[in-house]
């Protein structure tokens, strides 16, 4: 809060839209530093919602909602992008601080802004075509003959709007499937942006902070696993990665911050190309489950920086405390384990004393995200140790699907 | 919660009793274990009731309340040692599952009672008496008379019950001043421990945990700098300090934790003495000053092993993740800065990036606790290296003194 004269008199308030588990682990580092995180969330059993006394209930599509969440709010800020442009610019125009700002937040939102935009300041981006109408469907024929030849072009067809963690892409063989699935989009009256699938070695992430005095903070690049279009494995730092490549990394997300005029979290997700090239596949400007590892590996965990970041506070290290950090999701197994969650955890801290668990609060259903697992790699250890880096993946691994299903992925039992 | 036949159904419901920054603190680790703090607090802007939904307000002295916050709670636990006994084994006997049991919590609350066991465990203490009465009070010239000669004869004065960082703690340069402290007290209709002042190297701390399994944890013994009764600084681990002298530290406390059936952390505070023998001090029986330094520099920290205890999980890894790391307290200043904290952090922010500060959202008053700073040693230093010790507690206690003084102890100035 600031008096007439400018002075800061109170500690900041800091109104979040969403009251999912970003939400839940910001309130956290929002303790830490004096602060209040004032959340909006539908539900008062949303995760956020569950460990804060600060919550509005309502919808995020809902102005009167919004502008009481950030009634004599610091700054506005988000734990997803699904708030509508308009209602921003109409809360802006109340004299609130939204940050990102709409200009900004407006690439994440909007897979075709983003591509525009991108493919204007030069980023290396997938080659797309822009399919707005059915009158754009033949751009998708164009496009595969542009990638090649053959029977068999990939091509990923996404929704422009309103997709997450695999919602709202679909992968095509042919230009026939990529039409069928550009047709299913339009229909519902999304536009469609057609892209090359790109081959690819792997998944990457450049995680950056940006804040409104324009300074940046980039913790180091990491490699994402992603299974059905989740995310379900960091290591961060990547191992085997070009100390070109990662600083190359480092520097495109710090521009795009810059150029897109970011404040708080930025998540550039990358692919690296067989000739260790990338390409831009996604952004996100808010905490991002590639930055989950910070928790427990880096100097300032990604909640610290944004909140940091929003308040125009200097921004903290990033440097990492392990070799290597490893963060594995806790997604709700296709069948509920016969073991309540707090058993498993039981079990878990038996085997694994080491393991840095973070629960969200959230019901077990088939895929969801309901927690995830850090484990940090013992201090002495090299990235470049191809056994040192296993080991410590499949400790985390082992967790997160200990947690998830009940099952112990090495097959031990406490029973043999 | 567990279910007739004894099976966990749902998430555990931790009560704690005191909504200071212990369990404002350990709010923050029960998130993420995706458990329930519920805290009893005296006025909802304490430190804990600021930033958790599952308060009741109330006193610790108040039956009803405390029925109240341990209603259908998992297990009652403490962020003070202040609840009579009386009222705990009322408890008990209402089946609470309090922990520690008041049967071990009571070494923690009564300074006599403490000794008393301590010395039929064998543990090395100072010589004392016991005042329990005036009648008692001649014990001190024999106290006195035993520990040695002539005109000036060092010793403690300590009220039994009640006292708190300094408070209820007098020193004593001769008998007559230390019957004058000793009458104060028993007019206060407290009993008194008269004590030997140790000649000391240093204070140190053992911080452990246990369960009500068995299981015991210790972390490594820190140096604990003491001014005026409270604590300043703690370098973890303590540097200097001779190894066989450190495990015998940490072995004592697990010995006194499991001989007085403690669940949950034990602090045991030490003195070194100059022959680098070691004597005990204190107990404390809850997350303490000296082990705040885990929140960044040990794989699990106090909060977090505290809940895993009192819930008989398996207790989490205590390894440090660098060679030493360093808590300074942030405490009031004799006069509040012009500067507010949020600006102070902004500063503190831009001089030291990698500060990892916890405040407590209270006000600033002279001496009092309002938060703490972590400095993280660069990983590759040692302990046994004075110069990167010094350089990590310069660090940590020039943020802490520009938080509570806005005073750089360098001389740093922005406009030089």
């Amino acid at each position: 809060m600031r008096d007439k004269l400018g002075a800061v008199t109170q500690p900041p308030v800091v109104a979040m839209i969403g009251g999912g588990q970003l939400a839940r682990m910001t309130h956290q580092a929002a303790i830490a530093l004096g602060q209040t995180l004032r959340v909006l969330a539908v539900a008062a059993d949303e995760p956020a919602a569950q460990v804060s006394p600060a919550v509005v209930l309502g919808s995020h599509t809902d102005l009167d909602a919004l502008r009481q969440v950030a009634a004599g709010a610091t700054v506005l800020t988000f734990d997803h992008e699904h708030v509508p442009t308009e209602l921003l610019q109409t809360l802006v125009a109340d004299g609130v601080n939204v940050a990102p700002p709409p200009s900004a937040l407006v690439h994440a939102q909007d897979k075709l802004v983003m591509r525009r935009r991108l493919a204007e300041l030069g980023a290396p981006l997938p080659r797309y075509r822009e399919v707005a109408t059915v009158a754009d469907l033949d751009a998708i024929d164009e496009l595969a003959a542009e990638i090649g030849s053959g029977a068999g072009v990939g091509l990923v067809v996404k929704a422009s709007r309103g997709g997450y963690d695999g919602k709202g892409v679909t992968l095509a063989d042919d230009v026939a499937q990529a039409r069928a699935a550009a047709e299913g989009y339009l229909a519902d009256g999304v536009a469609v942006l057609v892209e090359e699938k790109v081959a690819m070695r792997r998944e990457l992430a450049a995680l950056v902070a940006r804040s409104p005095f324009g300074q940046g903070a980039a913790w180091p690049v990491v490699h994402t696993v992603q299974e059905d279009g989740i995310c379900v494995e960091v290591i961060a730092p990547a191992s085997q990665l070009d100390p070109e490549v990662a600083t190359a990394a480092e520097q495109l997300a710090l521009r795009i911050a810059d150029e897109l005029g970011v404040v708080g979290v930025l998540a550039v997700e990358l692919f690296e190309t067989f000739d260790s090239a990338l390409v831009v596949n996604e952004l996100a400007m808010r905490p991002h489950n590639s930055g989950h590892w910070t928790m427990d590996g880096a100097t300032t965990s990604q909640f610290e920086q944004h909140l940091r970041a929003v308040l125009d506070y200097p921004l903290g290290s990033t440097t990492p405390l392990a070799p290597v950090t490893v963060m594995a999701n806790v997604l709700g197994a296709p069948t509920q384990p016969q073991m309540s969650m707090d058993e498993r955890l039981h079990h878990l801290f038996g085997r694994l004393p080491e393991a840095r668990v973070h629960l969200y609060g959230k019901g077990e259903r088939p895929g969801r995200k309901i927690g995830h697992v850090n484990i940090v790699g013992a201090a002495g250890g090299s990235l470049d140790d191809e056994a040192y880096v296993a080991e410590v993946r499949e400790r985390a691994t082992r967790a997160a699907h200990w947690l998830s299903h009940g099952e112990w992925t090495d097959g031990w039992s406490a029973h043999e």
